[in-house]
């Protein structure tokens, strides 16, 4: 992506984001004299006590660097090679993870196109259907992203519902939480309501997405896989030397609110920003904003001018004739995440376009985004 | 399954029927004296000839004990662990492989839906898109299915289209030939003429479906994995001690023409069972019968009562719902195979069964299943 | 390994021999009609019975193709893939598996050189140390191998021991019985006596090496393992297809004790090869003859000549400085096996030669393989 | 580990230090505005260039988060599956990674005990006899650590030499690198006379030991393994999202000098620990001391009231009978390490204690633990 004309700040992602000042001054406060590797450290030992103070005893935090590790290795500490994880075709970890699960848990991932990234268990339940024969994958677990990739939110009892089908079946419930703080915020509930509380079992409980430096933790609210979890975290080559400075990170972040501030924020921004573009001929929101990501479906005459200016990442292409017409027209066969049905205008060629907000976009940084947005609808010439 | 009343032979498989007498020859005959393992005898080299005279020079055979392995360590042969393996939904290593290729391999499949089991280069194109992006499994192989899992067969020019287009983009062409022998015999061809010769770069060559009695080969046409798959078949747990008694049943069955005789026979008993079904009232075909499968669309109520006659395993259900109706209406998301569209009749409740000639079933035996089919479309009385 | 000259039986495998006629009658025997695919068959079903008959009702065997396979997938269902397994330097899970433990089962193998083949507690209880670092592999199963790799046998007390030592610690007992009547002819006692009753809780039960043509079972003796090893012999491409053609053999191994008559004649004609080898000046034995394989020291001089006449695998160099001074001179650092001490005269260099005895070797094929190494080292110039 | 009375400072790792000022440094200066996430950034593209700069324009750095990642994916990148890795029995990727080479690579270990910790061509030439055996994991890489787990360090020459072994016989040189700096201020040379002049392809760079954070760079210095390592590194769930976090780091690190400057110190710290204790009555050097560890032989009885005052860790236990006899007395066949032979005094238990000098080490530091070691040793009784 270019970045010569590149703002100071942007939509393309909440991990181009920097590190919120308070992190970075629990950082400099952790970087103090020796401490033992590997997490036998007082500060490791507050922030597991931080993250008990949030979610309850049963929570068993372990950190890890990142969330494609906290997703690949919290699943495989439950799962067998033979399991199938049930998620959505959206997934970050059957979209985003370049093949991890199925290469370090052996797992094939069965996938269910969702109208709007939530799984549901009509969705789902079908995948019963293989338990027992030997010649398939048993599905083991279901996986769910809160906020999901495409913004939208789980209530506590769609979580509850996910779980209970779960539970009857003998599947954990794993839950993607890179974006949990938004959820909770958007919720307007603790994050215990829709994780522990729901049903969940093993929860990746994401920090860089909201003003960590690096960092995630695993939490486990059963103790069997805890107990096996220090090794597969040391095998997955994620057990880190200097462990207090992602503890510390996560210290600061649960204990100053640093989570809910953000995530305050960011939703706020994002809200700010599919209101204002909600209005403009042409442009309309692919999916409800519930969280810190805006998807709006742009002509695509003005998705590269627009990058230009505002790096961002496009979702998804949507030709005219697709829009328009049947599935079927679509790439035949594609198991292609059905985006929602409001038109753009015309029979132009449309682009779903993802702007993530983050803690520290400003409205200023809304606004000159708006106003650059509107200018190229004016100016550019739609396409024949 | 039942097997109380079950006739001497039947259409649940062709795995189902026993080994071809002059296989059983074939192996008294190599039973004689001491003969190094592993494949350092005399049988083995003729093996080996006998397959590079069917295919020609660049051929590389190896044997292994069933077609999983065959497929599964083939590909781990040419595979990177990030690289993705492109295949129809339907695909034997998909569905019926439990994940095999996932675990052992590292890939992930990248599935498709087709309207009759084959791959055409529209269909999978756009998996290209996810070439050089990190984030994503890079697809390395296309697994096609000769004749595929519902009984098509594709021709030399589509075996070569996707051969054209795998080697454009840098990746190798894989076929599943557990039914190679009825493939050839439908097209009326030489097996090279759709393999080698049309660009296939990994071939798992079948003979359990077709009369022998265990073993399938992965034959090489091209140099770098064959000098490394000595290894990979080891690791693979697939290295046969008593080599000669694998060998032994390919060098019968290529060079005595066993294949084409027994798939011929297979071929027209199919040819027969679907005519003898085609006009009966209520039932219809799935899938175009062009090897040794019959699938057929029955009223579900008589699906159990025949299947007490005589074994078969159901292909696919088709509610009436599901099958008046549009697409939407089955499971939502789920990426179901979606069989032709002619009617069995009625609103009914229809089920597609599967019904597999073999080298041995008589005109005999599919007279009487004919007999009996009829016989329970009459007797049973019509769902509510 | 050149086979020009090679007589109709040798010594260099009891992979080598052909499969017993009892074996291909009870083959006949099974290829009539249809049966259903994957085990669903009445000989299936008669062949576990077989087993249960001779082990006891917690028997559950699994049949494979090999018994690489028997191993790891054996080891797999009961491991997590940080578990480390014990095992001896020599075992065939070490040496001979091209890696298959470290790839399938993810394990690492913390091996222990024997005197003799036999591990015991004290070689092996130091690996407790690692016990809960979690830098290190945690131990999870200690592999015996029974007759073990050359050819010596545990007694049911050792085996007992090692099981004690096991379930004390959290760990399971598996044992590779490839040469399992071998070794149950040696100690004039019954298989249980030192497999089910002796604590094992997995077993490799071999066939292939005593006169079947192909096949091995996975035997568990808990319940836990035994119910997913269905998925995982499936993905680990290891369900037969014809099941039943395995099944037949195992059926009649045990059944008609062909298992005890073959492993009673294979032993009998080692120790008729070593009593006539022992007196012989310039060779001994490197280790007691306990089962149907002879490891004799000779002089490398004769090595090749006397392989010319009689294919045998080299098991081991032993260059005269190494014998005659400290184990330092040898590849330092090297993790070789320390054959026994007897010196097979002079300074010359010797070879461990293995040399193994089949159920259908003659007391012929003895004396002649006697004549022509007595012959050669009576010809064969004394290295300088 | 007690840490109650723990001093600011100690030796028991050089993960236990801080990070150095001039790191934090460059991680607030790179704290500013967005960044495009997964390295596509003005720093990671400066970092990079400075690898480059040091090592020549052949590098190729990949940024990781640790040491065990980047040795792993490293491999990774060159082996298959059936490959083996050959090292010593002390190696990091043996001893401390939990089995993740074996898991994620796939490959076994071939393990070779040393004197020193360095590896030399006429220690491994032995394992080329598993050349083409296809029954034996196949050497493809000999790993090297630089400077060793024991302290010692190889010379450009003693590396040239392991790396014509190696690409005389087809296999890659891997260096681990955790304490690469160490090395080049011990020799007196630049890096790259050791690594990329000598012949090393794959490098991992350490720096979280010298000062960082965390993160490590892999350094390819061929191009076929570098064009696969985005994809692998992904996977291996080491791409980090906020990426200038980890590049900033290394780019203070190599263009300020900070690399040379922080090993100048923990070296000096080192020889004057070494220096201190080598004279008193009952300790001894149980390794050469060429970098930042001091690994000293003291007697068991004072290594726990050591301890209570100053963390450390054991790095092996010597009982007295062993170290008076000979090797035998030792664990039977255990593989373990022959550390040096200069006697602690006495036929005392004695105990191999590792002490890891920082860059923080101050000579205060240096003096307290002789003053309290020299206490210990006078108070405390021997034992009988």
């Amino acid at each position: 992506m270019s970045s010569l004309s590149t703002p100071e700040r942007f939509f393309a992602s909440d991990n181009a984001s920097p590190v919120h000042p308070d992190i970075i001054s629990a950082l400099l406060a952790a970087n103090s004299g020796h401490a033992l590797s590997y997490g036998d450290d007082d500060v490791t030992r507050s922030a597991e006590e931080a993250f008990r103070n949030l979610l309850g005893p049963s929570a068993q935090p372990f950190f890890v660097y990142n969330g494609t590790a906290a997703n690949v290795l919290g699943l495989e500490s439950v799962l067998r090679p033979y399991n199938a994880i049930i998620c959505a075709t959206v997934a970050h970890i059957n979209e985003d993870e370049c093949g991890a699960p199925e290469r370090h848990v052996g797992a094939k991932l069965l996938t269910v196109r969702t109208p709007d990234g939530r799984l549901t268990v009509p969705l789902i339940e079908h995948f019963l259907e293989d338990v027992g024969n030997e010649h398939r994958s048993q599905p083991g677990a279901v996986s769910i992203t809160q906020a999901t990739e495409v913004g939208t939110v789980y209530t506590p009892h769609q979580v509850k519902e996910l779980a209970d089908f779960c539970h009857t079946h003998g599947m954990y419930l794993h839950m993607d939480g890179a974006r949990l703080a938004n959820a909770a915020v958007s919720l307007g509930t603790e994050i215990r309501s829709f994780t522990v509380d729901a049903g969940v079992d093993i929860l990746s409980f994401g920090g860089t997405k909201n003003g960590l430096m690096f960092g995630e933790a695993v939490v486990f609210f059963r103790p069997e896989p805890a107990e096996q979890f220090r090794y597969i975290r040391k095998q997955g080559m994620q057990l880190a030397s200097k462990m207090r400075y992602i503890a510390c990170q996560f210290d600061a972040y649960l204990r100053g609110g640093i989570w809910r501030a953000n995530a305050e924020h960011s939703n706020r921004m994002a809200r700010m920003l599919a209101d204002s573009v909600e209005g403009i001929e042409g442009v309309s929101l692919a999916y409800p904003v519930e969280s810190n990501g805006v998807f709006a479906r742009i002509p695509t005459r003005i998705a590269e001018p627009l990058r230009e200016l505002h790096p961002f990442y496009d979702w998804e292409k949507e030709p005219s004739a697709q829009r328009a017409g049947a599935l079927g027209a679509g790439p035949p066969g594609a198991d292609a995440q059905g985006a929602g049905s409001q038109d753009s205008g015309g029979g132009e060629d449309a682009t779903v376009a993802r702007w993530m907000a983050s803690f520290d976009t400003t409205e200023e940084d809304v606004e000159r985004f708006v106003a650059d947005l509107k200018r190229l609808l004016a100016a550019t010439p739609v396409q024949a």
